[in-house]
């Protein structure tokens, strides 16, 4: 079994919703990434017997206590009185930590008032560690083989101290089981309907390897974890349950890695050397915004119309009066237009284009509220398709863009 | 003595690192702005035994305890098996819950499966809050005077429960004080500064009125929070704070209600009977997805011309070659031309244009990461000016909205 830590965040600001806590999602990834599993994560606020509860909690489940936070010069910074009471020794103050203090402080040209001279104030039997990044160091205190390691909570005073000083001694200390994750990300299919999919191949996994299922948005992403001793196995099993996996959901798998669908657009259309446009009604720019997110899309995004009203729809994109009269905006026949005409006026290899009724407003008896068209364009010709979302705006509109993405990365791979 | 709550938030995929715990921060500050204080957070994995005694733990402590995750479909999905135990209760099939599964995949034209109709299985004794936004229902359930709320761990689904359902519930059965919220919204200003020209106003507040400050990417929020038993006496001083507050920062302050920034640009377009178009470069269509992300925005959004290629900011645009090889598409000249020319193209009242650099790649020596330029166009004149932003490229494109999006409103109340 893999050694268990758990998280401690200390700060009411985070009780309150006033500062979300970005720190202990990115120490359990360190952690994660040397074979340490994070068994749980707890927010207190700064109060005395909240925070001895937690610690003594923790002790009990856990080998390793890792606690963010608290550790300022402020009357309501406590990790280090607590801590000391918890292990029942005195406070002293440490002589090197002072001195590295007056050192900071000589350097910045400012004088040490008493607050800042706390700062070098410890529990007796701590291990110091320097904090090159900050005035409060950090702690390391053991009992009953667990460790409690005191951080501060600033991101990246906390970040370096993990790195240069808690990482490689929590790796140095505790004997690792090797874990190994895979990503799978998928689109176009619900979490249901993926595990209906997928239930014969799930029964047949080997008891170390086992299957998440993370749905978002549209998309769900399917966790692999395999978890031993000997990686380079590990890694090889994974691989080969997944390539049982892939022919099973293949036309739903935009990745066999972690990245957005977006990016893999991009890698693809990298690849093939190709260039895209958009005519974005309904999407409002939103699938234009998720392109360009990507770094360097520059090199094949060629850029966009969001003709919004009727007439930019004709004058921007030349869409035909009559088509627009005849059908309507939200129709098979102005779609293709719009991915036909914006290929044609940017010179691009494949255009996408959608219209359709994002709401609260504008629903007909025909079209209700979250009805899409969506066409995509190259030179194999043009592929249009409606969708009914029927969510909300901001929803629908993040539902039609993820859609044409995924109907941009099928007419990639496809040829 | 405010009640308290706690938060448990399930799910390996947290834990491990893989997936940023956004819910837990946004619950606290619901809770907040009605007077319940949220004493701790607690992040387990899917696993039986950790949840049961998270549970246990809570009881002990807190009146509300609201279990996010866990409520899916499949295997690991553990929150109602979790719960019926811990209640000492069994589990039957909703038949209303059932009907509105139904009825919700007919509609999307699916068939349900047996995991889909296991979405219906509930603790006996639970109190059904249907999910408008998904399939699985959240649950309320009662002992010893402390509430169980279990919701699913997808966000929109998670706070369309809470706004619609949970909240007032909670209010309704926990809040005795009245509490007045009034938030008022500024732009354009760092928090410190803010603090610095509020210093005075905010230590003449009475005691029961306070202030907190809520600051997001490029804006502060600032809530006024006063509490008292008389409703009305409460939102008569909490009105004539603001109106002392308002002339010290007369110029940030976009809304005085919590909307958002386009929203707030919208409702002056819609005031003035203006309408706005849009040429997006560097921001790659951002601006025009918060425009568009407004319920009602194509009475004035006419749409946008995205040139992200030199050749579409010639062709679609009608930027000079002349100026583009002279003086580069990050430039006052390029810029000028495409926030005049995309209101001659659309017709529209006010123009907006974005050009700049957003990163990684990109940068010049006299033009680093973060460089946009920014023109605002309309019948009295053109603006142009030159932001720095130096954050990474998805940081320097809201930034880049957002200032553009206040430069329109400024625009907009100057006249």
């Amino acid at each position: 079994m893999s050694t268990r830590a758990e998280l401690i965040t200390i700060g009411d600001e985070i009780l309150y919703g006033q500062t979300l806590d970005t720190n202990s999602h990115w120490i359990s990834g360190q952690l994660d990434q040397i074979g340490i599993r994070v068994i749980r994560k707890t927010t207190i606020p700064d109060e005395r017997t909240q925070i001895l509860t937690a610690f003594a909690e923790a002790e009990q489940r856990a080998s390793i206590v890792i606690i963010t936070g608290g550790l300022g010069p402020t009357s309501d910074d406590l990790t280090k009185p607590c801590l000391a009471e918890f292990f029942g020794v005195g406070m002293y103050r440490n002589a090197e930590a002072l001195a590295e203090l007056e050192e900071k402080f000589t350097r910045m040209g400012r004088e040490l008032n008493q607050l800042n001279k706390d700062q070098a104030l410890m529990p007796e039997g701590a291990t110091k560690m320097t904090n090159d990044w900050g005035t409060a160091p950090g702690l390391w205190m053991e009992r009953n083989n667990t460790v409690f390691v005191a951080l501060p909570g600033v991101p990246f005073e906390m970040k370096g101290l993990m790195e240069k000083r808690v990482l490689p001694a929590l790796q140095a200390r505790f004997v690792k089981t090797e874990i190994h994750h895979r990503i799978i990300r998928t689109g176009g299919i619900p979490e249901s309907r993926l595990a209906e999919k997928l239930e014969d191949w799930e029964k047949q996994l080997p008891k170390h390897i086992k299957l998440a299922y993370l749905p978002t948005l549209a998309q769900v992403k399917l966790r692999l974890t395999a978890t031993g001793t000997d990686i380079q196995k590990l890694k090889a099993e994974a691989e080969a349950e997944i390539q049982k996996l892939l022919p099973l959901i293949d036309k739903y798998v935009f990745a066999t890695e972690n990245i957005e669908l977006e990016a893999r657009v991009g890698e693809l259309l990298r690849e093939q050397h190709k260039t895209i446009a958009c005519a974005e009604s309904c999407t409002g720019g939103y699938i234009s915004h998720l392109i360009t997110s990507v770094p360097g899309s520059s090199d094949y995004f060629l850029g966009s119309i969001i003709p919004y009203s009727y007439e930019m729809k004709e004058s921007a994109l030349g869409v035909k009066n009559e088509t627009l009269n005849t059908y309507g905006a939200v129709s098979e026949e102005t779609i293709t237009e719009m991915a036909e005409n914006v290929c044609r006026l940017t010179g691009a290899s494949i255009g996408v284009a959608t219209s359709g009724i994002a709401g609260p407003g504008g629903a007909t008896p025909d079209k209700p509220v979250g009805t899409i068209w969506i066409a995509v364009s190259d030179a194999n010709g043009t592929e249009a398709k409606k969708y009914i979302f029927m969510k909300e705006r901001k929803i629908n509109i993040q539902l039609g863009a993820i859609a044409a993405l995924n109907m941009v990365r099928s007419r990639l791979v496809e040829e």
